[in-house]
């Protein structure tokens, strides 16, 4: 009944203003609030990275003290949430479980408007959700947490039970740094639609995080572990992409919706990890598929501008701290838990309720 | 960096195309599948349009059967799921209980694309997850289910342990089957936005709930009852509301975004709820009460074509069957179920990801 125009995936529409990111897929460049992301992964932790996100600027040294003193806090979970955790069905998959246990926290987070401090104590408790879901799974006792371990460090801690190496922190850092935020994407957008009716921080997170399960958004970087292993050598890089082009398939961790030139976090990411694992042959094949199939792709559909996104680097960080696949999307999750929150308290700041038309397509009554 | 327009709340834009229903707000028509939602209030059941809306056609009688088999079948929870309500922390509120429950349930509806048997085998669960979490909260031991009962009296049954009247069943119904679905709403719209991810039944359904949740959209049909309880007789009606209106204030259970003209679904409720409590003293204050605030609608605020909403005659019909305040928006949510899922089976069969833009407001980095 109306006579406006539909729009397939609200593509081109502009759907909020928001002083948190600006995504400028024509030119690949990512800012977090006037700052430079990529530049973000240099000499910055994760916690000032998501200070800036929350608090629109990078904190001082007081400042980030007792942001880490917070996200300790509430990294452990009360004794209510660890019985939910011990009560869920035994198959449910991390995603579905972290939703679950999100989900039953919140009581904790009804108040409205809701708070940058209510985003930071659940983000703190993320992690430990994934932890404990993930040990659970496989039969293993939760780790308990070490307060002298900051956010990427605790979180690989709390995995395997054993701490990190520094290059191993590094490259997580700069993973979740750049993973943190990205505008509109689907599960922003979904947070920010269910906030938009006036309801709570911990429904907006689930709606998010049941948008990112879900494989066109938090996507499979496990498919590029398992491309470069498939390729396993140099020399097989341009006979094996050349196979799957000729098909018409897609090349996993190569194209994106928004970015029409290199993606600046996929650049950065490059730039980190070749500086942590300068003799590693898995990362210097890595690099080696990139520009081939760059090269290959203009040919196959030349002014397409294919190149490599976010997700091909984060497969090499993945395989670089030993991350099992089952927890590429609930590790992306942990990181964009500072994003997703930040857009929540702007959405409830300034409200106005998502409420789109649809047409309808079928008969009227006689 | 975009240089459309931003459109605040998606007003006027089309974000899908649906064969689900029309609603049509300029005229005060409600189509579901080519039938009039305000007639099938009379002489079918809850099952039947659940089945419209559901197939897109009405059922045979066989297929009537069929369906009310199913809905029985899985309205009895899998013990995994009874043991899971039960380690819910015990202060939560009903609607982030039953998004908890139903996400935890996530690993029985992991296939894509989501199917409208999925979709009404969840449906099923709805009502005896809400019972259950609101029994418990109260200290009350669950009902047992029971065969005999179709979909709307087995829910009143659940709750309160005895069976309901004809004149109940037939209220509720009629509640149920105007509300199950109503166009992309923001409930309905962040169900299609999770979906779009190629995510899961489940994921969608907590999205949806989420929304539902939040006051500007589930509403606060309890409001309406404070309110009628408040004025208490006809003579005080008129300067009751003349006062709120001198004071700039909103009445509960008029105006709607979308109905520019009476709201099919409130006209539709107002004469069921008439016919089966012909001589009940507070209905008659309530008609006398909307009567009058119209006139003073129009008197205050002229030209802006404020009438009675759906959730006016919503709280009589909760008010009949002595629904307690806190199971209005679960109950809403357990009718909507159908339209949720039916809107989340159309997206994934017809899937493009939702990724609208935002325009940012902050500043480049130097």
């Amino acid at each position: 009944m109306s006579s406006n125009l539909y729009v397939p995936g609200l593509e081109g529409i502009v759907a909020t203003q928001t002083g948190i990111s600006m995504v400028d897929g024509e030119n690949g460049r990512l800012v977090y609030r006037g700052c430079w992301a990529k530049d973000l992964v240099i000499g910055h932790s994760f916690e000032e990275a998501a200070y800036l996100l929350w608090h629109g600027r990078l904190p001082d040294s007081k400042e980030l003290v007792q942001l880490k003193e917070t996200l300790q806090t509430h990294r452990v979970l009360p004794v209510s949430i660890v019985r939910l955790i011990e009560a869920l069905p035994p198959d449910l998959d991390v995603m579905s479980a972290l939703r679950t246990i999100i989900s039953g926290m919140g009581g904790n987070f009804q108040a409205w408007p809701p708070t940058i401090d209510d985003g930071i104590r659940l983000t703190a408790a993320v992690p430990t959700i994934i932890a404990a879901v993930y040990r659970r799974s496989k039969g293993l006792p939760a780790v308990t947490p070490d307060p002298k371990l900051d956010t990427v460090a605790h979180y690989l801690y709390l995995l395997t039970g054993t701490a990190p190496t520094p290059s191993q922190v590094a490259a997580m850092s700069a993973y979740g740094i750049l993973t943190m935020e990205h505008g509109l994407n689907a599960s922003t957008f979904a947070a920010r639609v269910v906030t938009s009716t006036a309801s709570d921080l911990a429904s907006a997170v689930c709606a998010a995080i049941g948008a990112m399960k879900g494989p066109l958004h938090g996507g499979a970087p496990s498919e590029v572990l398992s491309m470069l292993d498939e390729i396993g050598t140099k020399s097989k890089a341009e006979p094996w992409l050349r196979e799957r082009l000729e098909r018409g398939e897609r090349l996993m961790g190569f194209g994106h919706r928004v970015y029409k030139t290199r993606d600046p976090r996929a650049e950065a990411l490059r730039t980190v990890t070749a500086s942590l694992t300068s003799d590693d042959p898995w990362l210097d094949l890595a690099v080696h598929v990139e520009n081939t199939a760059i090269r290959l792709l203009e040919e196959y559909k030349p002014g397409r501008r294919l190149y490599t996104n976010v997700e091909f680097f984060a497969a090499a960080v993945m395989r670089s701290v030993s991350m099992p696949a089952e927890l590429f999307t609930p590790t992306f999750t942990a990181s964009r838990m500072v994003g997703w929150t930040a857009h929540i308290v702007e959405q409830a700041a300034n409200n106005r309720i998502f409420r789109p038309q649809s047409t309808y397509t079928g008969t009227l009554p006689e």
